[in-house]
């Protein structure tokens, strides 16, 4: 750390001096100046955007899941024989994309409105700009338009989330050719919207766009949407999606996406498994073949790092990089599910090693509850039935289905051009009866999971969930039903699964 | 048991001989039924109803479920402008009762058919008919058109309900007078809905009536709905409804109800405060002010029992009566909570009683969780502010807003004319940070309650609620918040509410 003091010197718009700079203001960074503040250190804050809330408010759960919600309203009231049926009579609806992005907006605003308030509340500076690393204790925060000054911290919490992954050969162009970020603030609807990537993203932003009458494609290299799921409950998945009209082109790899005079995108297309290139015509493909962590614009080879030494060279005890302690890199920055969950337990961590006691004690983040917002819903927690088998650990089954659920039947009509009935299935150790998996589909799985989440990560038996009273009628029911029709069920494979 | 053989002798009709006999098939009978049937005694059940699930399914929960689900639908969609803001351009939508009303009765006997698959699939013998004792271990099952039979059993489980307490005064002809079976089942939407009794059931249908467009006045003698909520959350739902439209006239009794010649209700009510009279009017009045035991039809007499003998004088361990052990009721025919959690639990521990190990246990009905199917929902389980202040319990609370949670954003927009917040409220014992209460005003009430009421059965602390990683975005993150918040806070009363 020499040097440090040559620098200063240097510095006439040398500005503050904190205990903690957060950069970077998404649900990692926020939960981490909040932390900080509360545990009585000075603390700031900056944030590039102009709005709070990092991909998390602005870019990526928020938009994605009020779209999803609007689309799917609009989507269930195209069913109006079914809606009639059940009293309501309707006349067609239309969308109107711009007045939802519109409406979209002014919600982020706010939500990142809370955001500053709480911070404000909690007496965090918050900066606007973009931070670069000048030494290891000194970031210069630019602005544009204004000129820049310096910030000096005793920890430094790196907060700033990540970035798409590009492909080479389909160049993104924020046109034809977009990423998430884009597709979740087009002001209209393309005909036909191709997506390269079936991984949680990918599905949610095809449903959106499914629900709202464009003819939607998604290609997968894999064999399989969604990689980390339960088999069953992929497959399932897909089927679903397909019987909502979203087309999958599996083993499928994209080569080159061109637009035609026309306006028309051409895309070259691999056949894994046939060997066949052939090509595919779409208006619009969004690319979202993953994400990467962000660390553009922070000039961390200013302080002789590179994104090896964030991603893989750090303390998970306590976030801590090996080469500056002080320096902590949370969220999707470091490795593991880009969640906020995660962003926000390391968050937690990350204050909590600076030796001051956190309020609260961090979740354990190694089985994250996961939900795929479509409608129904697909949420799961804990092991697969295939990380069982890995694992070697002895397991029993109990699979319910909704359709006999009460409250199931006493909620909305359902479409009938569906061959998957929403189910939801409980995996328990033969050994000790401790909840192991949860896996499902449902309309309000993003609620439901919250119940398994607990019984996985707090380490509850078949027994303990049978103790519990549950609201009659609820979608509840069905999961206990499950846990006990696991526990009558003998020890897997050979299990005899009844329905 | 003496002169059961002289019975015996002159029965020409005697038909089976049974190990159990339950007589009712709503969800207490069901349940029994299917757990004796599984613990490998033979058993039959029976039920006068064209259509199994007794009040549960066929005039109770699922017709009010449903029909708040589709007229909270149809209310949505009067608020054109809101939704119009999201995206979606509506417009006006109508409702068509009688098309509710025959979805409804399809549903319903679906639903019952669900119950005669299960009983069938377990070998349990149904039976079509009223069931009356003939001698403690005979019953008599009359059916219309048909010779009445005799069936003999071991064991006789008695869930044969409840039925609606009348007023004097105020005689139900279920023309203008009503009970909420026939309530729940109006071809039309009376312009006028007077209901007496300010309970779940009046508030439920009160809720549906106006949501459909009835002018609702609810009049309640006590000087608040609700009486076994909290305070807070009853003041807090009183407020809501009003803003929805429902008018209160509370401290009120009704004292006659009288039709004048144009066919108009005249109601004389007395204000217990202000000791005046005076009269209302309105189209149609439900009486819902309770519902006692049903035993009418089961000649109770004949083997010298009266109706003390079945509510009091029963041991709640083996749910058996004190004068003939094998005779056991459970579900509304026992003291306690008329909730079809409570049956079921009763059905399995009096099953469990008989000697054969039930498949599974029973869970802990002392505090079952309680939901008010509006929109949004009321939800609350475990102590009230006022029940621990009785009982002397030291806790803190932690009281949060949905306003601020990022799910509760990407939902559909809100009525602004409420002045009710929906907030979530978590009471913990100071002592030892057990979670004691949740109380709640939330869209899904119904769903979250599920992880509130694991958390107050299993006896958790709120260090244990920290523990768990909860899905993001969704609404069961403000009960973690909640729960941290009580934590943060001190001891009450005193305490310090942040909001
Ligand atoms: C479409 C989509 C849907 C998603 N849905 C969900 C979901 O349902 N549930 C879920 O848990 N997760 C979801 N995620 C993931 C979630 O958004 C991320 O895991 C989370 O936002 C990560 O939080 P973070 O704090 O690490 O970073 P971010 O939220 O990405 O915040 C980083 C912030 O840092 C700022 N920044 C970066 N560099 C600098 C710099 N040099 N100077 C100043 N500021 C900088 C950025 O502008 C940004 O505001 C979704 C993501 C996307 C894209
Ligand atoms: C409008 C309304 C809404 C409700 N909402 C809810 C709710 O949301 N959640 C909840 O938990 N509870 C709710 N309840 C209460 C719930 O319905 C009852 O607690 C539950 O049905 C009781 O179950 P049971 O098995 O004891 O009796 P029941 O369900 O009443 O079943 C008794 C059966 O026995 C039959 N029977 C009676 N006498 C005889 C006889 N002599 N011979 C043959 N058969 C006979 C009856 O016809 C009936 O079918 C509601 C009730 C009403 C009225």
């Amino acid at each position: 750390m020499g040097g440090e003091d040559e620098i200063l010197s240097t510095m006439e718009d040398f500005a503050a001096v904190y205990d903690v700079l957060v950069i970077g203001c998404g649900p990692g960074g926020f939960t981490a100046a909040m932390q900080a503040s509360q545990a009585g250190l000075l603390t700031a804050c900056v944030d590039q955007r102009a709005s709070l809330g990092g991909a998390y408010l602005v870019d990526g759960a928020v938009p994605s899941k009020t779209l999803l919600y609007e689309s799917y309203l609009y989507r269930l009231l195209q069913q109006q024989e079914l809606i009639e049926q059940r009293g309501t009579r309707l006349f067609p609806a239309k969308f109107d994309m711009q007045a939802a992005q519109s409406a979209l907006k002014h919600n982020i605003e706010e939500l990142g409105n809370v955001y500053k308030r709480e911070l404000s509340k909690n007496n965090v500076t918050v900066y606007k700009g973009t931070a670069a690393f000048k030494d290891p204790h000194h970031v210069e925060i630019a602005q544009r338009g204004m000129k820049p000054f310096i910030v000096e911290a005793k920890y430094i919490v790196v907060a700033t989330g990540s970035a798409v992954i590009q492909c080479p050969g389909v160049a993104i162009d924020n046109d034809k050719i977009i990423s998430s970020d884009k597709a979740l603030s087009l002001d209209y609807i393309p005909s036909r919207f191709t997506i390269m990537g079936g991984g949680t993203i990918g599905l949610e932003i095809a449903c959106i766009f499914n629900n709202l009458g464009s003819r939607v494609t998604i290609v997968e290299s894999q064999s399989e949407i969604c990689q980390n799921m339960d088999n069953e409950l992929a497959s399932a998945t897909k089927t679903l999606l397909q019987c909502q009209g979203i087309a999958f082109l599996l083993d499928t790899r994209v080569q080159l996406a061109e637009a035609d005079a026309a306006g028309q995108l051409n895309i070259t297309l691999l056949n894994k498994v046939s060997k066949k290139t052939y090509v595919h015509h779409c208006d619009v493909l969004m690319v979202s073949i993953g994400r990467r962590p962000l660390l553009k614009g922070l000039d961390i080879s200013s302080i002789g790092l590179d994104e090896r030494d964030f991603v893989e060279n750090v303390d998970v005890q306590t976030q801590s990089l090996l080469k500056y302690p002080h320096i902590k890199p949370i969220g999707d920055v470091t490795l593991g599910p880009m969640l906020a969950l995660k962003a926000e337990e390391q968050a937690i961590r990350a204050i909590q090693s600076i030796g001051c006691t956190g309020s609260d004690g961090t979740s354990n983040c190694g089985f994250p509850p996961n939900v795929l917002y479509c409608q129904p819903q697909i949420g799961w927690v804990g092991y697969t039935e295939e990380g069982l088998a890995k694992a070697r650990i002895p397991y029993q089954k109990g699979r319910v289905l909704f359709s006999q659920n009460v409250r199931y039947n006493t909620l909305l009509p359902r479409e009938e051009n569906t061959t998957v009935s929403p189910f939801i299935k409980v995996l328990i150790d033969s050994r000790d009866m401790k909840i192991l998996g949860v896996h499902m589909i449902n309309d309000d799985a993003n609620e439901l999971l919250s119940q398994a989440s607990m019984a996985v990560s707090l380490g509850l038996t078949a027994h303990d969930v049978c103790k519990v009273p549950f609201p009659h009628p609820s979608l509840s029911e069905s999961f206990k039903q499950a846990v006990q029709l696991a526990m009558a069920n003998g020890t897997s494979p050979g299990v005899h699964v009844r329905e």
